[in-house]
């Protein structure tokens, strides 16, 4: 077995990112994790990360913080209502892109995780992003993604020397439910995990904004019990 | 003379970005400033920032955390002295990279100022890169900004809806010197601005350290006195 390469993953304490930090470590990276604070309501999430990074057993988990509030723009980080029992047809988020879109968050947390890369000698970034994202979000689409490889090239030190930077997208053709079949295969623990974007005081699941919907269609389409849902 | 336009202009508090600023007002742009505060040693630049965004009379001023301390790979983030009275040449800073780079740095000011922009409805966003810092940072070459321009284009709702980006580098061609004559021509006061890296406790320049040294040999070519110099 080739010894293992450094790689930073974005870990949200969601189920995608979980799911592709885990295939990044079946393939033999060491994970570096970096989970990004940016304003956002849904703080049971960063307690969801912690869980996550530990379960997975990183090298080391990084927290960081990006305020988002003051530039606004998305029911996430601001007083907005995150829209809830929406139709979402053919599995994807409406057309018309959600109010859960943050400005550019990608772009922003991409080039958080290069400047880790850098720094640690790596060569390779892991985002969660998926079929079902980015149908609705532009920062999701691999065309996003290969531009960012190519910008990466030019923005950095290690880039001018000669490096290239890759961006692995494990998820980024599979369905919900697939990502859940994949992540189940791996033994993943889903319990640990958390999407809700707008969750009780107590941090369970609303069951009703987007992300809840699209989770629970995940795990029924992949025959299995979310472990986060009682009945 | 036409209605004023939004830009979202990256703000540090040097006498780069205030120059910048204050030729994209010229050009009739309403300015909508960025500071970002990356855990930086030279926390005087931040009210260099507020005096400057006073002085330009800007629409509005966003100060936003982003904390890079974790990350490292940088003497401007971390505990590592800066290099000072370096033999800078012909000019430019050193062929090797000097240790004041912070990784990937410029695509994470310009990712967030273009989630700013796109909240705000602009198409513009400033930033005071020049030719003296791009021999030796990477993230202010030319390539580098046509790269995040194409980027912007792919990472955002408005881009997906047919908006484009443009980066306006106004000192992108322009020497310490040049920069310096275009701003005391525009009435700029650079006794508000702050350039050192290692500045003194009391808020004083060092006077030895890159920054000091080509503020210096700017003025000194321009055939200007720095006000921030007594002597």
């Amino acid at each position: 077995m080739p010894p293992s390469r450094p790689a930073v993953v974005l870990l949200s304490g969601g189920l995608d990112s979980y799911t592709a930090a885990a295939i990044a470590q079946t393939e033999g990276f060491e994970l570096h994790a970096l989970t990004i604070h940016y304003g956002q309501r849904h703080a049971h999430e960063i307690e969801a990360a912690k869980r996550v990074a530990r379960a997975l057993g990183v090298r080391r988990h990084l927290e960081t913080n990006v305020d988002l509030r003051g530039i606004g723009g998305s029911s996430l980080t601001s007083d907005t209502p995150v829209p809830t029992d929406r139709d979402l047809g053919d599995g994807s988020i409406p057309a018309s892109i959600a109010s859960t879109y943050v400005p550019a968050r990608n772009t922003m947390f991409l080039s958080l995780a290069l400047g880790w890369a850098e720094v640690l000698d790596s060569r390779d970034l892991v985002i969660g992003v998926n079929a079902v994202d980015y149908s609705g979000y532009p920062d999701c689409r691999p065309e996003f993604i290969a531009a960012f490889e190519r910008l990466a090239t030019l923005a950095t030190r290690a880039g001018v020397e000669g490096a290239r930077f890759t961006i692995h997208t494990p998820l980024i053709a599979l369905t919900k439910a697939q990502i859940i079949q994949r992540g189940l295969a791996l033994g993943l623990d889903y319990s640990l995990t958390h999407s809700c974007y707008a969750p009780t005081a107590d941090g369970r699941p609303c069951r009703r904004c987007d992300s809840c919907v699209l989770r629970a269609r995940g795990f029924a389409e992949a025959g299995a019990r979310d472990p986060l849902i009682d009945d």
